[in-house]
């Protein structure tokens, strides 16, 4: 199942405009940027993801034979365009960050540039894929932050808004350094290392807890974790330690034990000492239960020892910020700067580059988003958007997922230290996102234009 | 585009589970009840929705050779395993609330009983499917109560999460009493109304606000909303009623403007009497941009005339609430009633019903769960858990969208004043959901069980 393309999954307007610049003959080259307005207060950091999945949109543009047909059915269009929807493909152009790449607000992280038809119209998808993949991936990076060393898992496909949602949330978190997801489809078409464990339902199906256990163990025995909390978590752990001789015999291998309710540091210490006195000290405790990057920051802080976490709703709906401000905005038509002026919602116009500087220290120092045409805006700084279409195809195939999982861990790797706090940055610590000269004096020519 | 539908989107453990209760020939009937354990602080009640793609998935279940040929390549399942779901079906009975009802904590909306393995494997994607529609329609009942009269439309595609987030939005939406969306697919796929206006981008692509707007309503003459708040709104409005002779004379029908940023107070009462005074009474003032009920309610209390809302982002991401605390739990299990005891997850065992009590004045009263074999526990009430699926099929077509529209309506117009509140309902005013004395005595007994 690659994600569903459908060229009806876009607004109506896009499809009412792209009538309109048929009807006007307008298809002159526009240039339109996707960034994010302002970051969320509780992000101090995002991380671009789900370019892949937008370049797949874009690669894949079409209308179906019954598409257009039911298009044609409503009668809100004429047959002329309707008929000539047949050929729509994308043919622009697109630089991108760089998927894994950290950014900030006002940062454009993808730019069109296509016949203004074409490059209006993909608008509603690509923010559809980019803002969640981005959400997430930003997300997932926050607990790896929270929770250096540990194994983090995606356990959310089931609160996930939906199959997309949960695939690409899969995908999403595996980028930002989780070591897999619970998530089978997700192995199937990313490679993504699967995990899993055992529901309470198991156990309870069986009469005695201990049965559930061994038969489950000899149904998979290469890779063991127990459920132990679906009665009472102490007696179960003191249950798997009876039972590991047997298992043992058996060519077992009983890898951890889970916890998925209570006090989980009360109950991680006794399970370990209980481990631990049973000769299990190997056999590592695996937590999970409504559990976001600040339980875990408690929990490690408390001196639990847990040796991995699941992390399920918080993670795949970004329950504390499950929305980005992102905007895709027309910034040039027919070879000339736009500027939209609405109130508290401005924006920077032209086609830009966002420049990074690094300090003494390998980390981010400062960042300037300038116009692409400004000389010298750039110097010695490197250049976050790159080309990655031209004319609707892809410049090069899409790179392993394991490649832009490195490169989003030393993305994290050179995070200013302020920015890593899970708490909002003190706004004098606040990452320098310049806006260049160029960009100001634009912004402030186009305001004198008459419309 | 039906909901992807592939029997991998699930977790690695049902897939384990299933192995398992293969390997110990264990195929019992099992049931499973989807519930809420406890509402979000902001909901006083949820509006069941969800169900219809869930018996769609229930129905199309199965593996493809592709994907049995994928499991047997991983290594982690036998051959004789992935041989057997070759004929892997769902061929259990399914009681479920009609779509559009309102319930509350601990009540099921669904009742799964198959054979173990089958009842079990299901669970991740019916709770992916059934949370989500509900959040979505259970946030839309709240707009709805607070901007009766006004037509509301969902805008939200761009920042739900992923397409299927979409999609399903536009559906548990318009189910739950809003008038359309803007998603087009949801027009193909579910028969929804869909608005559109035009962006800013396509003002900004023209030079003149005025020139946009006349070529914009020259294409699509039937049906013309313009967005006025690009550059400077009350002008923009003062061109709309400079504008209006022409348009009238090319045959345009001038619906409404749509305002999109600013004070929106401020903006739509200058607005209005801009049009007003241009003879364009007619006209209605349409309202987006960052909208929710909350702001809605603030809108409508100061007066603001305001015809209709576009609600995007906190609507399909339910932005206060973006999960439900949804369970999928094992009740009986070849004829004996089953109990999670985790500590705060302890689940009543047992099949059950949901009975529902109305008071005089027509409206809810209160609702009893209690053992489906429990005599007499709803007499006189309505059971809320009809039979929807025997065998595997269906016992019934999809009710038209459009049922289940009025059916939702008629459920918001009896819930008690109390619970249409948007805030927060008093602890003493909750409503009242009595677990029956069979449930308490059953929970009870099986707690004294060993395991």
């Amino acid at each position: 199942m690659r994600p569903p393309a459908s060229a009806l999954l876009t607004d109506l307007y896009e499809l009412t405009m792209l009538q309109a610049y048929f009807d006007e003959g307008m298809q002159d080259t526009a240039v339109f940027e996707l960034f994010v307005r302002v970051l969320p207060p509780q992000r101090n950091f995002l991380v671009a993801a789900g370019l892949e999945q937008a370049l797949d949109y874009l690669e894949n543009l079409h209308f179906t034979a019954d598409e257009l047909a039911w298009l044609a059915g409503t009668g809100r269009f004429r047959p002329s365009f309707v008929d000539g929807l047949r050929d729509f493909r994308f043919t622009g152009d697109v630089h991108a960050m760089r998927e894994g790449t950290v950014f900030f607000a006002n940062e454009p992280v993808l730019r069109i540039e296509a016949p203004i038809g074409q490059a209006q119209f993909v608008e509603s998808r690509l923010i559809n894929l980019v803002n969640y993949s981005t959400l997430i991936a930003s997300k997932a990076a926050r607990c790896v932050l929270a929770a250096p060393g540990r194994l983090l898992v995606d356990f959310g496909l089931r609160r996930a808004h939906g199959a997309e949602a949960g695939l690409l949330a899969a995908r999403a978190s595996y980028l930002a350094g989780f070591a897999g997801s619970a998530t089978v489809l997700a192995g199937q078409q990313f490679g993504i290392p699967v995990f899993g464990t055992m529901a309470h339902s198991y156990i309870e199906a069986h009469a005695l807890e201990t049965e559930a256990f061994e038969r489950f163990a000899a149904s998979q025995p290469d890779n063991v974790t127990l459920l132990i909390d679906t009665y009472d978590t102490e007696a179960a752990a003191a249950r798997v330690v009876r039972l590991a001789p047997t298992l043992r015999r058996q060519g077992v291998k009983l890898v951890s034990v889970r916890l998925d309710s209570g006090d989980l540091t009360a109950h991680s210490r006794r399970v370990r000492a209980i481990l631990d006195a049973g000769g299990l000290g190997d056999v590592r405790i695996f937590a999970s239960g409504n559990l976001d990057e600040q339980r875990i920051t408690r929990l490690l802080a408390a001196g639990a020892p847990i040796d991995g976490f699941g992390i399920g709703t918080h993670l795949t709906t970004s329950a504390d910020a499950p929305a980005l401000d992102s905007a895709y905005k027309l910034e040039v038509y027919a070879g000339e700067a736009r500027r939209k002026r609405s109130e508290g919602k401005a924006t920077w116009p032209g086609a830009k580059q966002v420049h990074r500087w690094l300090g003494a220290d390998g980390r981010l120092a400062r960042d300037r988003v300038a116009l692409l045409a400004e000389a010298g805006a750039g110097a010695g700084g490197e250049a976050l958007l790159q080309p990655v279409m031209r004319a609707g195809r892809r410049l090069a195939p899409a790179e392993p997922l394991a490649a832009l999982r490195s490169h989003a861990a030393a993305e994290l790797a050179r995070l200013p230290e302020p920015l890593r706090a899970l708490e909002p940055v003190a706004a004098d610590a606040a990452y320098a996102v310049e806006i260049s000269a160029g960009l100001r004096e634009l912004a402030a020519r186009l305001d004198q234009l008459a419309h």
